[in-house]
């Protein structure tokens, strides 16, 4: 019997069984990126994290809806609520007009999101095409009691939503010590309260980023844009809300406070947090200088590479630990991740050369029927026990051991059955190619293999073995490329 | 002595020199797509044709800040102001919330430009993102007495424009002719005047992108966006607009209307319209079964299509004809494309291989390189005359062949001395790769090299050439293929 999915919810801090809101529809919000520079390693791990609760998600025959936001304005360099704009500040530093910076590093976020093969979401909205939904929410908090205007910005008043709700439930914060514990900073006596965060902040001279309001001319505060997107796109009431552990607090308590403040209704039925990177067993971080880009780990240039790793190993190697556990990148992990990941793509080859064969005398053996429904079962029960990729992986070289034995002979298919070996077949690829979204990475430089055959076409040519000589020659122009006999060596073209 | 570069000015109707307004910025402004459908081939040759521009003034040194909207709301299913949202019509079709919409053909759209190697713009805003912005400017339009509201709904009012500016400069129409032209529509008794046209629409019932306004909720007429986005990123007055000469009428003549109405400035010093595609003479259209799509073309997959064509081929084609004239979609063209394409492709492979050399006793011949100053000077020329990129492709020709002639040793290096040699090279190299942004295709199926290989190796087995065997298998181990020795045949796999 197929096991039942089960999430880890950060909220109710129990593995939880999956139930759908409205099935077969499920909404899924996660947190994007704030587009003012290059995506660390960190975000990849973030998103494909959620790339595979998706797949495995549609997987399971439910239609998703996955909105992913883009963050291009609001989010300030310090948590509270003061400091500068990110993009705005990247603008200055980069003379570039602030979408300017937003396009490129939106561009350069797809790229890699691209490479990792990590699908594009139903739905990518960004902050700056939600101001007046924003807009709307404030005033409905301002409505509701929740919020003041003070001096051209606006505050969420957070003593007065714990009057009935309870601000710090997600991250388990008491809002005494989140009094307390604030620094004071320049622009905080605005609030009444030093918990409180902004909503709306009235646009100091200079700032670019800025538009009209009922309380003057101003820009969104960061939390504002998630709560707004999430429930235009899945309702006030949605199923999964995801993001990086780190956001957890504040930005997800407090959009928790907005819509229940503005909503009446607790917005997220099942929240998910990822877990950090770690290096050689330390916090990845710019200062340690042991952060790097997806680009350095894939041309192998960095002082803390022994070699470049390509996407689908990172991916592969990210998809060998659970979301939720730290993950620590090494040399000798990222190595045999390169190796485990070739085994399955090498596997799927073995998959689509293979063709079930049976003898008259075979009748197919039980025992070996039931090992493959057992493998095949494991794999769905560590999927669905909160997405454990890592167990799934483990699973996936068992059910390669029974394709290579019928591969190798040592197992035939009339010992299985033609529908247990389909089974198997199909699991195997489902698995790799659609949960895990491995793709077979294909050397591009086919010049290495016309090299050697140049070679080969060479020394034919010096032995005077003519018929090969031609055979090389019509073969390859059947492939578009043109052998070039020249003077002193073998050259090659595109056939014009 | 270089030219000057000369543009075709739609709005003038000469060709003038290009003078920037604010050297060495320029700014412009692509009409983007439309993405409620695949995007098709003449949608590409718009894009691509801007491409071409973007890259030469880059080329030319030019700061350039690129902006080319998406437009994802807002344009109707009919020109006189009346039917469907197209995003919303095709979000009923589907099934799927609007933006789910916008979502899928935005990458579409994105995807299909990767292939043809357009270069992303600076910025890509839309038109949801910029609807406050949008009604800032229907208030100045208001204030200014050019637009009324009525019902809900506000229009700008063509003939009170025409009193003091000129409705029709660009396109050359007649306000008469539009009032007497315009067919009765339902909903159009709301205008004073036929040839009047929407700035906000009101949402009715049932209508899913909509936004609150002073006007109540509805949405923005289709020509605003564009003159909102072009003057908040490019200014009130701005260097070059663009767009299929489809747009020039209402689109762009509406787009003139607004800025000079709100801001007493006409917008744009340049207009550029490109051309239509034919397909063997007809018109490309859907109901003339004539049109295709990019995969089509690149699969092959269509009656009119003889062969595959691939997306440089395509890229190529397009650059051989202006970008003011129609061009002739035909397999007869296309495949003369393939072949010039495949010739300049070679060349750069010459280039990359060829060395200057020199004899003692050689000078160099004035003859010679007044020749390649000249072509040089007539690729810049072919290019500064309204960017003719055909005319262009000619004289790289000329070029390729001084290039062949070194490279078969009918003309040495020191024939034209190192400094026009290279000039030579760096000028074929930079026309081909950066200014008409030709890539070199690599077949990706390393797979049919290999699988030569496998059998040279396979004959070297059976005639016990060991050392040969040997050789290929370290040869291609080398490359991460493991040669796989099987009873019936010769297997290969990724090393593990």
């Amino acid at each position: 019997m197929q096991s039942r999915l089960k999430i880890y919810n950060s909220l109710s801090k129990v593995k939880e069984n999956f139930e759908a809101i409205n099935p077969p529809h499920v909404g899924m919000y996660v947190c994007g990126p704030t587009v003012y520079s290059d995506v660390h390693l960190g975000n990849v791990r973030t998103f494909l994290s959620f790339d595979i609760i998706y797949r495995y998600l549609m997987h399971l025959g439910f239609k998703v809806r996955y909105v992913r936001n883009i963050t291009d304005v609001g989010h300030l360099t310090d948590d509270s609520d003061d400091g500068e704009d990110k993009i705005g500040k990247k603008a200055r530093l980069e003379n570039l007009e602030p979408m300017e910076i937003v396009q490129k590093y939106t561009n350069g976020f797809r790229k890699v999101m691209q490479q990792f093969n990590i699908l594009e979401p139903s739905i990518e909205p960004s902050a700056t095409g939600h101001i007046l939904e924003q807009i709307s929410l404030i005033e409905k908090l301002l409505e509701n009691g929740l919020a003041y205007e003070t001096g051209g910005s606006v505050y969420f008043d957070v003593n007065k939503y714990n009057e009935k709700h309870n601000y710090g439930k997600l991250s388990g914060r008491i809002i005494e010590d989140l009094i307390a514990g604030f620094r004071d900073l320049d622009g905080q006596d605005e609030k009444r309260n030093k918990a409180d965060f902004a909503l709306w902040k009235k646009a100091v001279k200079g700032h670019i980023m800025k538009w009209p309001s009922p309380w003057g001319i101003g820009f969104p505060g960061w939390h504002l844009e998630c709560s707004v997107m999430s429930t235009k796109y899945l309702g006030d009431t949605f199923d999964i809300h995801g993001g990086g552990m780190d956001l957890k607090f504040p930005h997800h308590e407090c959009e928790i406070a907005q819509c229940v403040g503005a909503n009446g209704k607790d917005p997220v039925k099942y929240w998910i947090h990822t877990n950090m990177l770690t290096v050689n067993g330390q916090k990845m971080s710019k200062s340690l200088n042991n952060s790097f880009l997806p680009e350095e780990l894939f041309s192998g240039n960095h002082s803390l590479l022994d070699q470049p790793y390509s996407p689908m190993t990172v991916r592969f190697f990210m998809l060998q630990s659970h979301y939720s556990s730290t993950l620590d990148f090494s040399n000798d992990a990222l190595k045999a991740a390169a190796k485990g990941y070739k085994k399955l793509i090498n596997g799927l080859s073995i998959c689509h050369d293979l063709k079930y064969t049976s003898s008259e005398d075979e009748t197919p053996s039980e025992q070996q029927q039931s090992q493959v429904d057992q493998i095949i079962a494991n794999c769905y029960h560590a999927m669905n026990d909160d997405f454990n990729t890592a167990r799934t992986i483990a699973q996936l070289f068992n059910l390669l051991k029974k394709i290579n034995s019928i591969s190798t002979g040592q197992l035939s298919g009339g010992q299985l059955g033609k529908e247990h070996f389909d089974k198997l077949i199909i699991t195997f690829k489902t698995f790799v190619q659609d949960i895990l979204g491995l793709l077979e990475e294909k050397p591009v430089d086919f010049e290495s293999f016309l090299h050697i055959l140049l070679e080969v076409y060479a020394e034919a040519k010096n032995n005077r073995q003519y018929d090969k000589v031609d055979e090389i020659r019509t073969r390859l122009k059947a492939l578009g490329i043109v052998v070039k006999d020249m003077k002193d060596k073998i050259g090659w073209a595109y056939e014009e």
